[in-house]
């Protein structure tokens, strides 16, 4: 299983945002749901063997982690606003939950009242890369399609995050020459895999 | 100077959509959005030398052709809504426009009422990548970075326009073994260029 955990400082955790103005309204929630585009959806299909992890560290409600299973998630569309009504109604839905597991709202979707670290410790013991212009070319690199792929927000990563992800013997690694967009990292790092590993290994059967 | 050709069959070229409904609306102009963003902005910047071409069949004032040069192109934010405004604006100004010339509309934003030819007369010769699952691998062939990327919709390109490419002498290619959406095309594609060129290639100073 290949997942991108996608870690905001910013992003509102209850959902309580504008779709008329999702930049201006949101602390960025637009970045990560381009992200979740750029992770799970293929041309007319959908990524079955992918699973996104958004941290959302900004409100009073965060931090929430919110669990996106390519395997089991329905309605996801690519336009922004379709995908920001989808993460709108997850969130707002998720004031009980609790620290200690993810809690399925909508299909697909879950939610935990946790940070970091809660993710994982569900997404469990695996190789994890973390994107970083400093880092050393992906595509040089031994790559695991069971792997976490860390990737920050428009504001990158913050120093405790950036050091407890190398502490914890994650792999810093880089997509090229340029700082890019997320969501392009995103789409870079998923061709690789793609070239590495084959489509089946995430392509599933078309979404009804 | 790298330049994209979108071509969508179906999306709208009065700009009458509804920003609440893009996917709905426009005959998906959302997919050209998207590829906009992938081809043009960066981390907390603009691309400079890239341009993009949109061509847009969709509609009674279809084929209009968009030009969207880094260059000098303003007020370009990456998220779909604000992006989906500016062609609005730009469209809508667009009723007198001929088919001879390209007619700036909004900064860096010009738009004529043509189609491919008058998009390749408008570019002039250079060399060509027709983007196509059939393709050859990009990452193995020589690739110029004053070269034009011929990218299709969520529909893929039509018998005629793929012909006609073609028999231009452009080169069919391929990014790898997924069929992606438009906009992840570009990401990849833009992220070959910038490997092989350098970020200096098409990255220019910050937007104010």
């Amino acid at each position: 299983m290949r997942a991108f955990v996608l870690i905001s400082q910013t992003a509102l955790a209850s959902g309580e945002y504008s779709l008329d103005d999702l930049p201006g309204s949101s602390g960025r929630i637009d970045v990560l749901l381009r992200c979740v585009r750029a992770a799970l959806l293929v041309s007319h299909g959908l990524r079955k063997h992918v699973r996104v992890y958004l941290i959302l560290r900004g409100g009073s409600w965060g931090p929430r982690a919110v669990r996106i299973d390519g395997q089991s998630a329905r309605f996801l569309r690519p336009d922004e606003r379709s995908l920001a009504i989808l993460l709108q109604k997850t969130l707002r839905a998720s004031a009980n939950v609790s620290a200690n597991e993810f809690r399925e709202l909508r299909p697909g979707l879950s939610v935990c009242a946790g940070d970091l670290d809660e993710v994982l410790a569900d997404a469990g013991p695996r190789p994890g890369y973390v994107l970083d212009e400093q880092g050393d070319d992906l595509r040089a690199q031994p790559l695991s399609n069971d792997a976490l792929f860390f990737i920050g927000d428009h504001l990158g990563f913050d120093e405790v995050t950036r050091a407890r992800l190398l502490q914890l013997g994650y792999q810093r690694s880089s997509v090229g020459p340029v700082s890019l967009h997320s969501d392009d990292v995103v789409s870079v790092v998923t061709n690789e895999l793609d070239r590495r590993f084959g489509s089946n290994a995430s392509v599933g059967a078309e979404p009804p």
